[in-house]
Parts: C-alpha cells; structure tokens; sequence
C-alpha cells in the first residue's frame, strides 16, 4: 500500500483554493497538479503551494492535462457547477478516481452517466458532501443508531446562507452562481442537507426515497438588494432573476418518514443548516 | 349603547371553563347561561360562579334553552370540534352572533353554509382565533406594516403542541381529539398560525390564497405512547391512530408569498408556534 496520495487539484476559485490549502498541511498528499480556466488564479495556486514549501506543482488551464499526467491517483473537482459532471466522467474514462463538489450533477441523464460510466470503467467518483462528516450530524446519526431518538419520523435540514453579495458580485467575482440565478429556478444545492438525512435514514440501505415535491415563494431578495447598491445598478439594474428565495422540497420515503429541504439563499439571515430530527423519543434541533 | 353584555357559554371543557373565569373578571359581561353535555361540568361551571360573588346563571344540557333565554346577546362555543358550526348556525339563525372557538368548520359544505347563513340572517360569527392577538404576532404585523421588513416573501407558522398525553387519555378526559385522531389524516388545527399570517399578509384585502398542498409523515407517535403507558393498554393497546406526526401545508398566495404550516401534536417537544417572517431587509423567527 502506498504512503501518500498524488493529487490533481481542478478548479481553483474560493472553494478549490481552500480545500488545496488544507491538503497543503496533511503529508500524505502530494498535490502535483493545479488546473482552473483562469491563468491568475493557477499562478496564484502555484505560489501559494511554493511560498507553502511545497514544490511547485504543474500549473494548466486544461484538465485534460491534469488527468494525462503520470502518477496522478485521483483529482478532486471544484470547478463551477456546469462542468462537474463532464470532468468526472472524462477522468473515470481515463481510469483515475474523481472526487467531486458539491452541487454535483444538473440532470437525471447526469447521474445516470456516471452510474453507467462507473459500471463500464469500474473506476468511482465520490461525492464530496462535507456535512456528512459534520460533527452535529455525526452526533446525531450515533444517536439515532443507539435508538435515544425513538422511530425516526421527520427530518429537515436547509442550506440557508445570505449569497446575495456572492451572486450579485458574480461578474467580478467570476462566480457561476450568479448565471445560474437568472436562468434557472429550483432546489439548486440539495446535498448539504440531504445528505447527512439520507445517511441517517438508511437511504440505498433497507429504505428508499419514494416520492418528491417542491413548492416554491416568488423571487424578490436579489433585485431589491441589486436596487440598494449602485454599483450594481450599471449590469444587473434591469435583470430578471428566476431562482426563487424560498424553495421547499419533501420526500416521503418507503419507511414513512418525512424529509423537508429548504434552499434559502437570497434573503438576509444568520447562516444554519437548521438540522432536525424527530423521533417517538425525543427531538433534536439545530436553531431553537 | 348598551354598558354590558350578556353571553351564554355552551361547552365546559377545558378551554370553555378556563375562558367562563376569564370573563367572569370582566364588569361589562353578564353571563347568563352556562351549558355542557355532560350536566357535573354545567354544575361545577355554576359552582365557580357563585363561588367568585357572580350570580348564579341556568345551567343547562341543551344548547337549545340558551339560544331561547330572553335577554341573550352572544354565546361563546367551546364545545367538542364537530359542533361548532351547527350551533353557530343555529344561533344566527335565532338572531344571536356567535363567538366561535377553534377549529371551526369541519368541511368546506360547512364554510359555505356560515356564508349563506349570514348573507340570509345579517347575523355575524367569529372565529375567536386568539393566536391574531398574540404579542408577537401584533408585533411583527406592525414591523410589516411599518416596512421593517422589506417585501414579504415567506412566512411560517406551526401548531406545534405535544397532546400525547391529552389525546391518549381522552375516554377518562372525554376529550374529542382522541376519536379525530384515530379517525382523520389532516391538519387538524391551522388557524393558530394561519390567522395572523392571513392578517399580516392581507389576504382578502388585496391578496389572496391561491394553491395548497399538504404532505404528512407516518403515525408513530401515538402507538409508540401507548405502549410506554401500561394504563392505556386494555382500551388503545391494538388501536390504529390514523393522524399522522407531522402534517405540513403549503399555501401560495396571489401576490407570490409562500406560507408554510406544521402540526405537530403527536412527539414529544416543547411548546412552540414557530412564527417566521421573511422579507427582503430582514427576518423575525420564534425559535432560532
């Protein structure tokens, strides 16, 4: 067995930055490639890693490079959310192991690509849902197998986090939230509350989702604060945007309980992924 | 103008007893009649009233003799839920407004049947949904009207009320929620939240409801109580309660508000009516 890890690190924006950051500190990793559509930022991953003490790894703004590259075991993919899933699955074809962002696939052809991708090639892709690994969702989820909650009736969780600055920002931050929030309207980022619920609930392990739907309030917090700041007034003063504040989703699994989603990212508020469950035992809950 | 009032009370449970003492403190109103099915509540709401320097009203089981007492002004009905309409009506239609409590009407032939009953006689009923008169209710409804807020965009309430207890135990409490949760799947009780989020958004004053959806968990609750309570085995031991834990409503209005309701009677948790008012400058949350 090996002793360390060789790393290819494609996108470079806050997240992909950050997460090259932590694996900069553990030793096991060796990052040997760094790769992000834009030029300054691969020059900035570079001298961070080398001012780091690191050696400088390969700097590209083509994936394919990385994933040509000699050595690499795996890369891990925080680029925007458009091209996750095409990355993924060129770099399964190419036998290394994709470890990919959150939001993960846009459509259901997606995902079963990389099911069909994963059964031809046998090479995987993870999903990389940090809130699994939460430690207030790891508590719950031992405490909920200790059965200290009872029958587990319902669960909720939300990804409610004011991103009016990052999405109106989008422009000059070359942020893709920002074109996903004028053309589109939905659940866009489930997985932070989904996934700790699904793991709790023994989705794919004795229980199913069964059925889904979602409601939705109109779309008001991102032109009023367009409206309150007037620098954005010159771009965005006339622009319509389709993603609503408030997006609900239920599902109902096959053991009965229910699941609420809450997708609340254009409002102000205190950030909380608002986790609960609710058992015949006991409650537990994140706010309140 | 008259100085007092005089009100007949028909239904002496808990709450119509509890709200018979709250009046009896007030000087403007005579109550004249008290009334129950079960004749110990008619002789023990007497009993109070005496008790406390009042004049001893009639006492009576038939609601009939207090819509026919000279002299009658009101009368307050707190009786079991599934009278409440029929006694509304029939006391309108003998000229007497009627204060009626909560839940109110059963079905929607029952809405109906007040609106034609008042368009017919002239004569008023009201929902005494105390929740409106909430101090936190009144005071978000001001900050809405005042524009803290910003525009309004979500707003959520629940009835959210551990009744294991007074559900399970209602043969010995003769209480009416026990037979409505072995029989019905619903939202049983919306207009705790219901009613101030109504006033606060001006529905039927220039807003409107316009779609509904209601999602519920499984029924676990109940059963999991009763087997904890050796008490309650020889009567609910085998007793399928069909009202589920956890009964979510969704309610969009015209003017693209989502209004989200819970009623959660059936785990154990503490007290809580989960008031959320969302806008576009800010947010107020009960719990949180």
């Amino acid at each position: 067995m090996k002793n360390s890890v060789n790393i290819g690190i494609i996108g470079l924006g806050g997240r992909g930055t950050g997460m090259m950051s932590v694996m900069a500190k553990m030793e096991d990793i060796n990052i040997l490639a760094v790769c992000d559509k834009y030029p300054d930022r691969v020059d900035n991953a570079v001298k961070i890693l080398v001012d780091g003490g690191r050696p400088a790894p390969m700097g590209t703004v083509d994936y394919n490079e990385v994933l040509d590259m000699p050595g690499i075991d795996s890369v891990y993919i925080a680029t925007d959310w458009e091209c996750h899933v095409k990355i993924a699955i060129d770099s399964m074809k190419k036998g290394i192991p994709a470890a990919m962002e959150v939001g993960g696939a846009y459509t259901l052809d997606e995902c079963w690509e990389l099911v069909h991708t994963y059964e031809e090639t046998g090479i995987w892709t993870m999903m990389m849902e940090n809130c699994c690994y939460g430690e207030r969702e790891m508590m719950v989820h031992n405490m909920v197998r200790e059965g200290v909650l009872g029958n587990i009736v319902f669960c909720s969780g939300q990804y409610a986090h004011d991103l009016r600055d990052e999405v109106a920002y989008g422009e000059k931050n070359r942020h893709y939230r920002l074109r996903n929030y004028i053309a589109r309207n939905c659940e866009n980022y489930p997985t932070h509350e989904l996934g700790p619920i699904a793991k709790l609930l023994g989705i794919n392990y004795g229980n199913r989702f069964v059925s889904m739907s979602t409601v939705c309030s109109k779309a008001a917090g991102m032109e009023d604060f367009v409206k309150q700041h007037k620098d954005l007034k010159p771009s965005l003063g006339s622009t319509k945007f389709n993603q609503t504040d408030i997006v609900k989703t239920f599902i109902k699994t096959e053991k009965g309980e229910l699941i609420e989603l809450t997708l609340d990212t254009c409002l102000p508020r205190f950030y909380s992924r608002g986790f609960t469950v609710r058992g015949t035992k006991g409650l537990y809950q994140e706010d309140g």
